[in-house]
């Protein structure tokens, strides 16, 4: 609209997730009008970022390093193992702050259709780290979705052989949930995952 | 969260309009994970914006030359001037393709209680773009609001001595509005500004 760089920053800001075209205008707007600093401030975090951040060598998460801080601390408990699905989950894990062991990031689910089979969500990788005996408990938190769930049983099912206890996350109702509103499917795991109370 | 550098890109990601802390990580994570490509892109057209779009030396809207595209045309009407807030406006109504003439752009409006008054927003230079007699009617189109209401009736004040028409946006029920739907301060506007019909 204004000149050709403008509308290329319109255009780079629609990468962002939830961003469409009014909005990416109200944004490269707000930026060149009232926050240059901030922008050039944005500009050197991506560079700086997309420079240094790859995936740790160990779990897969994110770090800077060749190890990530979770993976090198001496503080967590080596035999608790989560299996996610992706980096968010791990930072939603670690938000919630119930958890105190290593995680394991398989970096997608499997999906036959899209030609995603154990292979490419590195499952073989997975079960060499379990095969080495430190861990003694995996916890599978990928996602309660028909994909995250195939996943979970697919995993249960490929370390069979080895001597592991192996849990999923509950599934039921949330908290604050009422059940008028809650789905009929979460509600019927809910009832059938009971726990006693006396 | 994950390392130095993916809490800076989340922080900097904060200086975007109506994007708080969940919304910045989802973005950074999205862009880390999934597009790196495109945030480096996107860091370039921020640079490249920031480093080349400014002020136009006529209108006050934004450009990469010394004179926007707008002012420097031959095809739109010289002797219209549309007055508007903000560069955000000049795009409004050029998507509303219903303005041929110039614009001149305020950077704001009148707000004694915030110590902006008429050199803050460049009326002067405004009353003497408006001296040089090649405009013929200047339409007021700052905001509905308190502030650009007040502005608009300035400007009135401070061009009369000029041989101008001056007129103002009509204010009224909007496209598509519901009677029942539309606040009791616009609704009296609109009928006592009503149109006759027949």
């Amino acid at each position: 609209m204004f000149s050709d760089r403008f509308d290329q920053l319109v255009q780079a800001l629609r990468i962002l997730p939830s961003v469409g075209p009014k909005s990416a205008q109200r944004m490269a707007l707000h930026m060149i009008m009232k926050n240059r600093e901030g922008a050039i401030g944005l500009a050197q975090a991506l560079t700086e970022a997309t420079d240094h951040i790859h995936e740790c060598t160990i779990c897969h998460s994110l770090t800077e390093d060749d190890v990530c801080h979770i993976c090198s601390s001496h503080e967590r408990d080596d035999e608790l193992l989560c299996v996610v699905e992706s980096p968010a989950d791990v930072m939603a894990i670690e938000q919630s702050g119930s958890f105190r062991g290593k995680y394991h990031v398989l970096g997608g689910h499997l999906s036959p259709l899209d030609g995603i089979g154990p292979e490419e969500i590195g499952i073989p990788y997975l079960i060499q780290r379990l095969s080495q005996g430190k861990v003694k408990e995996v916890i599978l938190a990928t996602n309660a979705t028909v994909e995250g769930q195939a996943t979970a049983h697919y995993l249960v099912e490929a370390s069979k052989h080895l001597p592991l206890h192996i849990t999923r996350i509950a599934q039921g109702v949330p908290q604050g949930g009422e059940l008028e509103y809650v789905d009929s499917h979460t509600l019927s795991q809910a009832v059938h995952n009971r726990m006693r109370m006396k």
